[in-house]
């Protein structure tokens, strides 16, 4: 039986405010490990094994499962998985943490394509340029124009749509959040996790389990900085639009400007920066 | 030839505010891959291993890699390395992005040590208890009682040092600082990176190069939110420590708790949190 897992953990702490100490309860977000199992077939015969170790906050692992093997090119959409499911035959504090993901009988996979092109050997590059050639994008729209803009003060509202749904973070003040929206600024989709990848993959996940991906005419809003790895999961999923409310890395500029994909960050008040695609922003009024 | 890397990269962003917009240079953090490869000694022969593939802010590099190497149990301290240095014959644009750990010839190394005792098969765990289990701690004087305290004003100081120090952050908002400061509260080393577990690793491994390992009666400054991991690195390096700015999750708390750590979070002006050994913090005056 599997049991429902908290987002959050109530601890007992020592409170200072300038002189003073209270004991009082306090709320964290849970961290735990979630492990990632794929089964697929290879040469007619079924195969089991461990993808990934991620440590999360417990919940929607269904879906973080699917938007990392969407990520990392294992799969390229939702017919590609026959089912997910908890494992059953592991301890009892294990209850949950394992997730296993059976694809579809006509996936082929191969154990090594999931290394990434540069982590595999030095010869095969370590540096910005193979990290970025190294990302294939099955949903080439991204570099072509689309009709469809976002205005400025869709983007400028973003923030405050967020701050009334993020529920968790506000209690804990230790999780992120990835949420999508339509070019209107509606929110389509929210999740948020511990890990700034996981919250993405979860999202993502989300969209896939609805059939809404490639996620055309969507944007992402990221809840902290972004990395190359955030741009690379807005690729695999083909969102064109990220709007952070972090600092972006130099590989995740580079990234953007090379995938076709509209990059936003500091995104504070009526204040934010596009470093890449601005031609997706439009000024109403 | 190395060339320096640089830390921050200039691009041309479109900076909107309220209406207006305007095109102008700004700052990012570098974001590149480093490959940290081992030499070592197996039945004779040497052998060479390429253990992890980071995505890093090019600088200290040397130290980043001693660091994870500590932090990942291959070495227990500096006696245990040989040599570190660059890979010079990998293609022009990875030149700096390649190191290469030579172990001392009497230190014994297994590649499969390396994965963590709950990644390796869901039959170790995959839980908080067994994540909890698989760090040893080479340092057992976390757990006995110190006689040295740091009292709570020098705990309410440390933003307003790190504030004058951290030079990278402010121009880019993007990278994460790790500080060692005494009881003092005088800061020792700083260290700043895209990723928070490479900016520990870094001053971890600076601390590790003028043989200060294991880290008594210091503390680690932090200056984002507190995982397992970043505990698990402070365990490794015997820092009693750990103060941050941001929240910790519920396993970091556990881990603390469980390795004799103290650790304090979300210090903002006069305030902060203790979640663990709250012993070692005193009120003077």
């Amino acid at each position: 039986m599997i049991s429902t897992k908290s987002q959050v953990s109530v601890v007992s702490v020592d409170r200072v405010k300038g002189e003073t100490c209270d004991q009082v309860d306090d709320l964290v977000a849970v961290e735990e490990p979630l492990q990632i199992r794929l089964q697929f077939k290879q040469q007619g015969q079924w195969q089991e094994e461990s993808l990934a170790v991620t440590m999360r906050t417990p919940g929607n692992d269904f879906e973080l499962a699917a938007g990392f093997l969407l990520a990392e090119n294992v799969i390229t959409g939702v017919d590609d998985i026959h089912t997910i499911r908890h494992c059953h035959t592991v301890k009892e504090e294990e209850q949950g943490n394992v997730v296993i993901v059976k694809l579809a009988s006509q996936v082929s996979f191969d154990m090594q394509n999931l290394e990434r092109h540069f982590m595999t050997t030095s010869s095969c590059g370590v540096c910005g340029k193979s990290a970025i050639d190294a990302i294939t994008c099955n949903h080439g729209s991204l570099n072509q124009k689309s009709s469809q803009k976002v205005d400025i003060q869709t983007i400028q509202r973003l923030n405050d749509v967020l701050e009334k749904e993020q529920t968790v973070f506000r209690h804990t003040g230790g999780l992120h959040a990835s949420a999508l929206f339509n070019f209107d600024g509606e929110l389509l989709l929210l999740r948020e996790d511990i890990g700034r990848h996981n919250a993405l993959d979860k999202v993502v996940g989300a969209a896939l389990s609805k059939n809404l991906v490639p996620l055309q005419n969507t944007l992402v809003f990221l809840s902290g900085r972004v990395s190359y790895e955030l741009v690379q999961k807005s690729v695999q999923a083909g969102i064109p639009i990220i709007i952070a409310v972090g600092a972006p890395s130099s590989l995740a500029v580079e990234l953007a400007k090379e995938k076709g994909i509209t990059l936003v960050g500091f995104l504070r008040d009526k204040r934010f920066n596009v470093y890449s695609h601005s031609s997706r922003i439009e000024k109403t009024g």
